[in-house]
């Protein structure tokens, strides 16, 4: 072995960066031997020096991570800040200045990916981050390696835990949007200000990185169609409940049909309770995969939190220090494909859409007619009658968005259509 | 990207072999992208070179697999003819003739594992199997990749897929174990002589690699326990629904709490319906991680099959091609730990045990003195009587097996212990 360590300068010291450091201390025999060569933590960038930080030698802190990414003898850049800035500046710099980089951002990787891949590649360093999506679950290495020699049609995915975490509350209690995201809160799984996971903006960056690798082709974020989760009610799980259904936030990346583009979504949908994902509970995540030859497959984690993002951190280090060491790097960006990317109209999929009617004959041929005249048809409906009112439950078979949105235009037209109530999409079928 | 092509020598072509030379020319261009070469299939050795072979250039056909691994300008050689030799010969051969190798061999890999990766360092060559466990599924490179900075405590997996159709089976309709293996025969899940499957051979090979992989340690197949599960019954079944659970054959590989030995064992057991792998279907394999800071991690899809044994071959072959590119090779053997691997007496586990006994007062009694003489702590207790004989169902805290073996025996000696029904392990809380 090596005796002569490999260095290692860490970004941030917050839940995730202490484990980090921590782990590479403690487990620092298990690392060399795996490695062929030491690793040593040579500075800590953050931006309370003073904070005491048990386990670190107080010598290696310091605020000025410009100055330590510039060193010149840092082997590995550990980026686990977050963020647009500074990290984004402070990755271009590390690769100028020799060292490879394994980063935890999901917003810039799905920002601003490409280019920092091709900086990465033309200054002949590594860029790993399984870290950014689904915490500890191996998902990018998998998906970029694993699956290389297969074709990836699918990848349905809950990757944000805070959201599973409500849903699943509104489901086994019928609590309300509101009360579960409070029991949320006060339990730590949800921040004070949610915004960026319960209206999907976190699972949205996932997408759009994880659509780029598994359809080797280019998905920004502005590609990526988002509808957060604070209007699912505890009627909607109802209606989920009587298809034999539950409600999930699910990130979706699809390759059409025909293989010539791809769609990359964020929304709530139902999913049968036989789907794999139906029984993914708590704060845990999961990413289902469908490929031409190894069918389906699915990988299922803690999918935030201190220890297991530093477990996937740590993961990407190993490798990142091995490549260094042989003198190669691994795999790298894959857009080859270049697939266009299509708008959220052209998705295909199914829809449960409940409608308040009023209660006389007639109502549903009319109901009917609307949706054959945007060509969606119907699976099943139901019809509920109370005092005058009534409520229709349609089910459709697979229909465009565009097609459905044109029907749920025409019917609110209808004088007989009081009000539309929901409309969900229905997926994993 | 480089013109030449790396050149591909597949040995064997039959269900797996056929689909890795079917999407090796059905998917070329996109292989090319993502390895930065073409690959070219430059041979293919079977044994029956008359049987027409449908997209496969009949020039290419041989059946002389020595002389196709020792040619010299194959980059990498292909195993998928399974068992111990002439697969290990011509994996050496090949070695010492400057190819890599990809094999789906987990029979030879769980003994002699050790020596070909030797021979592959050696030789500056790469031995990669991802299809040698769980067929499609990413578990190799997970565990000695993803997992790469973390410590794995635990790996308990369904790894065999005809034995998990079979008891899917038994626990969906109450059949027995013959009319189930019957209907998985007529299916074609299990083979005319389904030894292997059933008595727990080929899930014992696949934990011996997987222990190793896992706790970088030398397992060899010998120090696997191994139990079948041909004698599982319906009244098995009935005793694990009683008690909110369902059977499985689990192979399990464990670090001892004091982390200096680790255990690898294969047999049927008890788990909770809660349990991610109780909900693992048909002929489906899951494998449950359990490390230090990753928490729990579950990876589940098809467990054999052609396209999806296939697709783990070509992930691998896509790995190892970009390594030849490179003049790298990826992580090889890692055994440095050297932990030794303790003896099946020495697992600790919990128990579920049905004892016929008489139906008089005082037994209960005899029975709870004889677990506590052996220091095997009672959890539960159910006793049934009918017409003078009655059950005993005795469900244990953690004990070792020795200590549980020790239980059973002094039990059988009891005037009014009638017999012991079935013992089964309870696993996954």
């Amino acid at each position: 072995m090596r005796t002569r360590p490999l260095k290692v300068a860490l970004l941030g010291c917050g839940v995730v960066g202490s484990e980090v450091a921590r782990i590479m201390t403690t487990h620092a025999d298990d690392l060399a031997a795996r490695i062929g060569a030491p690793v040593e933590l040579a500075g800590v960038a953050v931006r309370r020096p003073t904070k005491v930080r048990e386990g670190i030698d107080p010598s290696l802190v310091t605020t000025d991570a410009t100055a330590l990414v510039k060193r010149g003898d840092i082997d590995v850049v550990v980026e686990v800040i977050g963020g647009i800035e500074p990290a984004r500046s402070l990755i271009t710099t590390a690769f100028e200045h020799g060292a490879s980089v394994v980063s935890a951002n999901k917003a810039l990787l799905a920002q601003d990916g490409a280019a920092l891949h091709a900086l990465a590649e033309e200054q002949g360093r590594d860029l790993y981050y399984e870290a950014a999506v689904a915490g500890a679950i191996p998902l990018i290495r998998p998906l970029r390696e694993s699956l290389a020699g297969d074709k990836v049609n699918r990848v349905l995915g809950i990757v944000n835990g805070t959201t599973n975490f409500i849903l699943d509350k509104m489901d086994s209690t019928g609590a309300g949007y509101q009360e579960a995201l409070d029991e949320a809160t006060a339990l730590g799984y949800a921040e004070a200000d949610p915004t960026a996971d319960v209206e999907g903006f976190d699972a949205a960056a996932k997408a759009a990185i994880l659509a780029g690798i598994a359809f080797h082709t280019r998905v920004r974020l502005d590609d990526v169609y988002r509808e957060g989760m604070t209007e699912v009610t505890a009627a909607d799980f109802a209606s989920a409940k009587e298809m034999g259904c539950t409600i999930k936030l699910l990130a979706i990346c699809e390759r059409a049909a025909d293989g010539g583009s791809v769609t990359a979504r964020v929304h709530p949908a139902m999913i049968p309770l036989s789907h794999p994902l139906a029984s993914v509970r708590g704060a845990y995540n999961a990413v289902f995969v469908e490929s031409d030859a190894s069918g389906q497959l699915m990988f299922y984690g803690p999918g935030a939190g201190g220890a297991p993002t530093a477990s996937a951190v740590l993961g990407d280090l190993v490798a990142v220090c091995r490549n260094k060491l042989s003198g190669a790097t691994g795999p790298g960006d894959s857009a080859y494909a270049q697939l266009p990317v299509s708008p959220m109209g052209e998705v295909v999929t199914r829809y449960h859409i409940s409608l308040d009617v009023a209660d006389k004959p007639g109502v549903l041929a009319q109901v009917a007619t609307v949706f054959a005249e945007h060509g969606v048809s119907i699976d099943t409906v139901r019809q509920q009658g109370k005092d005058g009112e009534a409520s229709l439950v349609v089910v459709t078979h697979r229909a465009s968005d565009a097609s459905l949105n044109g029907t749920v235009e025409a019917l609110r037209n209808l004088d007989t259509v009081r009000g539309v109530a929901s409309i969900m999409r229905v997926e994993g079928e």
